[in-house]
């Protein structure tokens, strides 16, 4: 929900779109199916899936055998780093995404990261990701010979119902979205658990912008 | 060389090691089954193999099918950043040990840049290994709630010779690293090429130091 809004706002700022999804042991492989449909529904130039198998490493509920926390209030999401924080994730995705721009020649990165109605992992903050387009400006010849590859974050200040309000304004297929952590197949299709902090967060923000969340009939 | 003097290093210092090599994509496969018999000589309580195929997505010497710079002289060797820069090859491999560093507990990363005797690249300069470490303290669960992950170069203000010397002196078994941006393979031994960039460096740093290197043997 966040990356597809992410990208489809930079899309409609006028940016020619490289998709790129991240194979990293996550047990929930219907992510990188989604992915697929995604770049093709935003119109993405090119479609990349690159391997890093950060399951190996463990240490995330995500990744691991480690339950994944369900039926929190929305006081306690955010409250804490939750277990379902995958060790350096978006260091890991941004550091391969800026690989990718600089082999390409893209201007910039893109992520769905959002301070606001979020999780409470650190690699989400904006002085995170300050930090990391200095790595950017230093750590490549792109940021030392010509322009540094900037890192936007259009969805940084805003809330999970402004998220729900502007994909549907752009036409994003949410039905190909995924945001549960722990997604349960039936028949097929996988349905959103409901009870993880990642739904309890999604329904908030479809009920506050008085939108019906097409994912939840189900996804092939 | 580097990275196994590095490991010595801060070996000697006290540290455990815990080794971590990156399949890149980079065509010497072969220091994949080095790196294998450094850790084990180097006493590391664990190795592990992480692949990233940042050969699939283009743009440099090492991984695609573009030439090796060959017999250029010592003035020119890092003058600028030569077509051998993997894009943001640094901030991959230092993204995925920070993810390995705090899935294990790990205090720091050690990572075998070298600013003086070195080819040019932005990614082994300490203002790169600075702003990397900020986004380690601000990007993790160990930064934000305990202490951040600290970057070690134990070599980052060595000589080539300083580094031969330092590492004979703690038994590195330099005969099992592959400093060569292009190796022949002979009889299924590997064999620097002696005349790119890495061998430059490498063979003056030896000459320097006064040693023989043991690699200009051959590699089983």
């Amino acid at each position: 929900m966040d990356s597809s809004t992410a990208a489809a706002m930079v899309r409609a700022d006028g940016y020619e779109l490289h998709a790129l999804a991240i194979a990293y042991g996550q047990r929930q492989g219907h992510e990188l199916a989604c992915a697929t449909k995604l770049a093709d529904a935003l119109g993405a130039a090119s479609f990349r899936i690159v391997t890093v198998d950060l399951g190996a490493l463990g240490g995330s509920a995500l990744t691991d055998e480690i339950d994944v926390p369900k039926d929190r209030d929305h006081a306690s999401i955010g409250a804490g780093i939750p277990v379902t924080y995958v060790p350096a994730r978006n260091t890991v995705f941004l550091a391969v995404a800026l690989a990718a721009a600089e082999a390409c020649g893209a201007e910039a990165l893109v992520i769905g990261v959002n301070a606001l109605d979020y999780s409470g992992y650190p690699d989400c903050r904006p002085e995170f990701i300050e930090a990391f387009e200095r790595v950017a400006a230093l750590g490549t010849k792109a940021g030392v010979e010509g322009t540094p590859i900037r890192v936007l974050t259009p969805l940084i200040a805003m809330s999970k119902a402004e998220i729900a309000a502007k994909g549907h304004e752009l036409g994003v297929p949410f039905e190909h979205t995924l945001s549960c952590y722990d997604p349960i197949e039936q028949g097929g299709a996988w349905l959103p658990c409901g009870r993880c902090d990642a739904c309890a967060l999604r329904a908030k923000g479809f009920a506050e912008a008085g939108l019906m969340d097409p994912a939840l009939g189900g996804q092939a």
